[in-house]
C-alpha cells in the first residue's frame, strides 16, 4: 500500500510519475478539437451539482477528506476557478486558505507548520490558494526569501531543493495515509494570455485593484518560474497526490476540467451515509410510532 | 547534509543509529562505580544553571529551537524529571505540553496534526510530557484506538508501523533541517521499581492522586510495551534526532543524566548574542551621550 486512496484520474493533463515531465511541451490553450465554451458551461454546472453531493457524503461518511492545491502564475484564473468549481458546496464543510507571504509567526517555525494547521478535517474539503509548494517555487525563483526563515545551517542551494522536495512528499504521503484524497492543478497560462489580461485590468477601472506592478515584475521572471514549475511538479506528482497542468488560457474549458477531475477522484471513493445499527434502528421506528400517535384527550 | 545540526553526545545511554538497539541489554539501574546522590545533585544543579544560561543564547540568536521529548512507562520519573531539569529556564521561552489521548478535534486529524501546531518557535524549548510515539506505542499495544482514528483504509499492522516509523523519522529530519535540535529520552524504569513506586502511591495519602487503576493494567502489557519501546527506539534514533534510554531507577541519576546531555547539546551550537551593525553601534552611542549629557537649564 503505498497510501493512495484513489486512482488518478486518466487525463491528458496529469502530470506521470515517472519523471518524464516537460512542461514545454504542456498545452495552454485546448486543443482544437476541444468542446466550445457552452458545453463547458453546461458540464462545469453538471460537475458542480455532482460535487455538491459527493460533499454531502464525504462528510456524512466521516472518514476521508479532501485537499485541492492550486498554484499559478499570476492572473492564471486561481481565484476565478475556485470560486467557480465550488459555488454549489456547502461552506460549513469546506475551508478555503489563501497563503501568502509568511508572516512572523509563521516564519519562527518550518515551512510546512502554517499548511498542515489547515489540514481540512475528516470530512471536510480545504482548497488552497497557492500553498507549500511556494516554497519551490517563488523562494526558489527568488532564494533571498529564505534569509527571511532565519536557518542555523542551510544547505547548498543544490541540495537545498531536493531536500524541500523530499520533505513535501513525506508529509504528503503522510496526509494520504491517513485518509486525506490530494489533488493538485497547476492552471498553465501562456506569457501571451497573462499579459492580456494584465492590460485587461489596467484598462478596465473596476478591475484595476486586481492590478499590480508586482505581478508585471515577476512576469520577468517567466523562465526562471517555468523551470521551478517543472521540476516541482515533476518531482512531486505521486500516485497519492497527482498534479494536474490544466490549459488555463480558455477559462471555461480551465474551469469544467478541474471541475471533472475533482468529481471523477471522488467518485471512486466509497462515500456510504453511515449505517444506524439494528438496534438503534429499532429504537428509532418505536420513537417514531410514539411521535405520530394520537395523543391522549386531557394529556 | 543530513540534516543533523549537532553530534549526538557520546554517552553509554545513546541508542545507536545502526538497528542493533536491544532494549533488554539496557541498564535501568546506575552502574556500581556511577556517582552517588550528592554528587548527581551537585551536578544537576550546575547543569541547570549551564542550561539555563544557554537557553537565553538560543532565545537571543532566535535560529535553532530546541524540542526535547520524553517517553516512559507510568511512575517512571517523566514530570519529576521535567521539573528538575527545566526549573532553572525562564518560563517564556519554554513551553510544557503533555499529550494525552487526542481529543475529537485530534481525532479528526493525521497523528501528527497536534504534535506538528506545538513544535516551538525558533528560540524556544519545547518539552513534550509523551509525544507522537504514543502512536507506535499504546496505539501498538491496543491497536484497538486505530478505529478512534476513523481511517478510510487501513494498511495491515505488519506495514502500519513502518510506515508509521518512515511518516515520523521524514517529520522528524524536516524539523532538524529547518532549525530543531530534536533529543528524545526514553526513561527506562524496571518492572520492579515500578511497582515499588505504585505501592508508595497507594500507601501515601499525599500521593494517592498520581495512582490509578489503569496504571496497573498497563503494566501487565509489559512485555508488549517493551516490545514497541524497543521497536520504536531502534528505527527512529537518528543522528539528528537521537534517542537515549536513561536508567530511570534512580531519580537523581536519571535527572543529572538527562540535564548533562541537553547542556553537553547546546554547547555545541554557535549561539551568538546577534550582532549589532556598525551604523546602529554608532546611533547607539550617540544616544548615550545624548541621555547622560547635563540637561541645559530652563530646557
Amino acid at each position: 500500500m503505498n497510501g493512495s486512496l484513489f486512482t488518478p484520474v486518466a487525463s491528458p493533463f496529469l502530470v506521470p510519475f515517472d519523471g518524464s515531465f516537460n512542461l514545454a511541451n504542456c498545452r495552454t490553450a485546448p486543443s482544437k478539437d476541444a468542446p466550445g465554451k457552452s458545453d463547458n458551461v453546461a458540464a462545469l454546472q453538471a460537475s458542480v451539482a455532482n460535487f455538491a453531493d459527493l460533499q454531502k457524503r464525504l462528510y456524512a461518511n466521516d472518514r476521508y477528506s479532501l485537499l485541492l492545491v492550486f498554484q499559478a502564475m499570476d492572473a492564471a484564473g486561481k481565484d476565478g476557478t475556485i470560486s467557480a468549481v465550488m459555488s454549489g458546496i456547502n461552506p460549513q464543510g469546506c475551508q478555503v486558505m489563501s497563503f501568502k507571504a509568511p508572516n512572523a509567526e509563521e516564519l519562527d517555525h518550518d515551512y510546512l507548520w502554517r499548511v498542515q494547521r489547515a489540514l481540512p478535517e475528516r470530512g471536510r474539503i480545504g482548497v488552497w490558494n497557492r500553498s507549500h509548494y511556494e516554497e519551490v517555487l517563488v523562494v526558489r525563483v527568488h532564494p533571498k526569501f529564505l534569509d527571511g526563515q532565519r536557518l542555523p545551517e542551510r544547505a547548498p542551494l543544490a541540495e537545498l531543493w531536493p531536500q524541500r522536495f523530499e520533505s513535501i512528499n513525506a508529509a504528503e504521503q503522510h496526509w494520504a495515509r491517513n485518509g486525506t484524497v490530494v489533488l493538485k492543478f497547476f492552471l498553465n497560462v501562456s506569457q501571451q494570455e497573462q499579459h492580456r489580461r494584465f492590460v485587461e485590468r489596467i484598462d478596465d477601472p473596476s478591475d484595476n485593484w486586481k492590478f499590480s506592478l508586482n505581478d508585471v515584475a515577476e512576469s520577468d521572471h517567466w523562465d526562471e518560474y517555468q523551470a521551478a514549475y517543472q521540476d516541482a511538479l515533476r518531482t512531486t506528482s505521486k500516485p497519492w497526490a497527482p498534479w494536474y497542468a490544466i490549459p488555463a488560457d480558455s477559462k471555461s474549458y480551465m474551469r469544467r476540467t478541474v471541475a471533472d477531475i475533482i468529481v471523477a477522484t471522488l467518485s471512486q471513493l466509497d462515500l456510504r451515509y453511515p449505517e444506524v445499527a439494528p438496534d438503534v434502528k429499532a429504537a428509532m421506528v418505536a420513537a417514531r410510532a410514539k411521535l405520530v400517535a394520537p395523543k391522549a384527550a386531557g394529556g
